[in-house]
């Protein structure tokens, strides 16, 4: 299989043109470029360019609204409810985190939430702005209905993703970006095209019993919460999937649960809810950054089970790509993508990702 | 094998006879009690009355402080840092929480943090006590290292339990309250006990290998987080584990991680770091408590996958055994805690719970 090589700055400019030329703001396609190329550059190319088509037909279409700004409906020193008015995820997401990451500066902690959003990209992008403070952040956004609770059989809850950063010393950092359900709806469609059968406790049937076939869970089944069936933990990753949403849809007034429109159905308004939070280190116990720094080590200097496998801080992974595309000099991309990207682009009058003639196999 | 009745007054008075009887003040005795009782009433009798001799000895070893109150150590309108003076972790957890609903009042949350903590007992019992003030309730607390990291083959992580409480209308409530181990250790105590296996997915052997044995768990092995492996997720709780000491250990300066001592082993204070966070919906869109009630009845009133076992919420098997208890009279106890909790009583010269005879089969 071969990988067209495409720099970050270019897949910029590319999202950005695209999304200019169907009618948005260019500080909100720049917006919404840049998270979606920080997705691909760690790695977690299922919220990256993959998904600008997505975008570019809410803008189109005007389910997504392409003017205003998000506004501030109620504030304290140190909390705030946002109405999203509808625009882009990443312009909501920006807003809420910048605001919060400003009340964390003047009271030690900012927790900001947002009704009237869409889909933001990855969690990670908002929770990791408050690195540049020296700050925790944390992001957690509802979804589209995908996941089956503990002994249910109904898809009532999202794949609910909650991120947390914090800085260490030297630039280095905790970041996990995860989402509330085992794994990604991408994991198991991915393997349903390679006609490969799934690990138990991925995704059930429509039944609800866990199943190892990718396609039971595609057709009228669903993802289960991390931990899998209730007797190895599934209802501890239910309860989490809950407190996210406790936190975004509940907390925001926003659409939640099984309200939330289907996934990838675009027939009314997303209206989802988000939550934003910035925690200030310096309000609590002085050398946080240093224990921080002990804390990842701890973990990363362990013995390995396998020798080939060294033990990882959540963020690593993420890390480790986005070195491989420093060394690429590009971030490599599936030739499908890029193509499908460029007839995107002829769609909207734009011009293509170049070059496209940078080939890497892998 | 029968289990002895016995109300919650007297489990309460009884805490209370032997904690003072070793020097404690009647205060800090009282909060002890309280989050002991609550235990065994919700249904988690290894944070209950079970665990009162470990109390008794901390406080007659002096590795725990008798004396004094917990001290804001540095504060702003929505944080504080709070130095726990080495007392009983209900004074420290019940100050804290307190502060922190408190300062939600006023701005809309609260987040504090200590140090210079000790086992508190269950976290469900901070969080919960923000019901009572219609706000959502947090609690985090590090623990002694039993948890094994994704990759890993050295308990570097407590179980390290999260809380989170959110009132709903007419005084329900969805309550998170677990460890980010897929089980806690008592489970696995237990298998083995029996001579039964345990599921895969719940602990690894000393060479960090998932193991059905729970020997091999209980002898230089350890607990995994949730989600078991790294292929169904195990990485996810190893983060959520993270998350828990970046809020606890980390953040309020406490011990932390591998630097925590032992479990069951009291050759120095524990000075264990613990998080609790209020904060209050009515700073956020109006109606929370009524959109609430809607997902919780969302998930219970979905269709089951089998009939016998309905859809449950955070916090319905807690108050599923409250009932059981309302309708026997008392929390049923094991004879054998009830046994050898009057060994304990003698020994430090107070009266015995009483009266011991309300037996009941199960």
């Amino acid at each position: 299989m071969s990988r067209c090589l495409i720099s970050q700055m270019e897949v910029q400019g590319f999202i950005e043109r695209c999304m200019k030329a169907v009618g948005t703001q260019p500080h909100h396609a720049r917006s919404l470029a840049e998270v979606l190329v920080e997705g691909d550059h760690r790695g977690h190319y299922s919220h990256g360019l993959n998904r600008m088509d997505m975008y570019v037909k809410d803008i189109q279409s005007g389910i997504c609204a392409k003017d205003g700004e998000p506004v501030v409906m109620k504030e304290s020193a140190a909390t705030a409810l946002v109405d999203g008015k509808n625009l882009l995820g990443p312009v909501v997401g920006n807003f809420c985190m910048n605001l919060a990451i400003q009340k964390a500066k003047e009271v030690g902690i900012g927790w900001v939430v947002a009704h009237g959003s869409n889909h933001y990209g990855i969690a990670g992008h908002y929770a990791m702005l408050a690195l540049k403070e020296n700050m925790i952040g944390m992001s957690f956004t509802n979804t589209s209905p995908l996941v089956v609770p503990t002994r249910g059989k109904e898809c009532t809850l999202g794949t609910n993703p909650l991120s947390v950063a914090a800085p260490a010393a030297g630039g280095d950092s905790f970041v996990l970006d995860m989402a509330t359900s085992a794994v990604a709806l991408g994991k198991i469609e991915l393997h349903d095209r390679r006609e490969d059968p799934i690990p138990q406790g991925w995704g059930c049937d429509p039944q609800g019993k866990l199943t190892t076939d990718p396609k039971k869970v595609l057709r009228g089944g669903g993802l289960v919460p991390i931990g899998g069936n209730e007797d190895t933990g599934g209802y501890k990753g239910y309860g989490l999937g809950m407190m996210v949403e406790v936190f975004c849809g509940i907390l925001a007034g926003a659409q939640y649960s099984k309200h939330v429109r289907t996934w990838k159905v675009t027939d009314r308004v997303a209206n989802l809810g988000q939550c934003f939070v910035a925690i200030n280190p310096e309000n609590f116990a002085p050398g946080f950054c240093d224990r921080m720094s002990d804390l990842l080590s701890i973990q990363r200097n362990m013995d390995p089970a396998d020798p080939n496998f060294p033990v990882l801080a959540a963020g690593d992974p993420e890390r480790m790509n986005m070195k491989k595309c420093e060394d690429l000099g590009g971030i490599p991309y599936h030739i499908n993508v890029v193509n499908y990207m460029n007839d995107c682009a002829k769609k909207v009058g734009v011009s293509q990702l170049l070059p496209c003639d940078r080939l890497i196999s892998n």
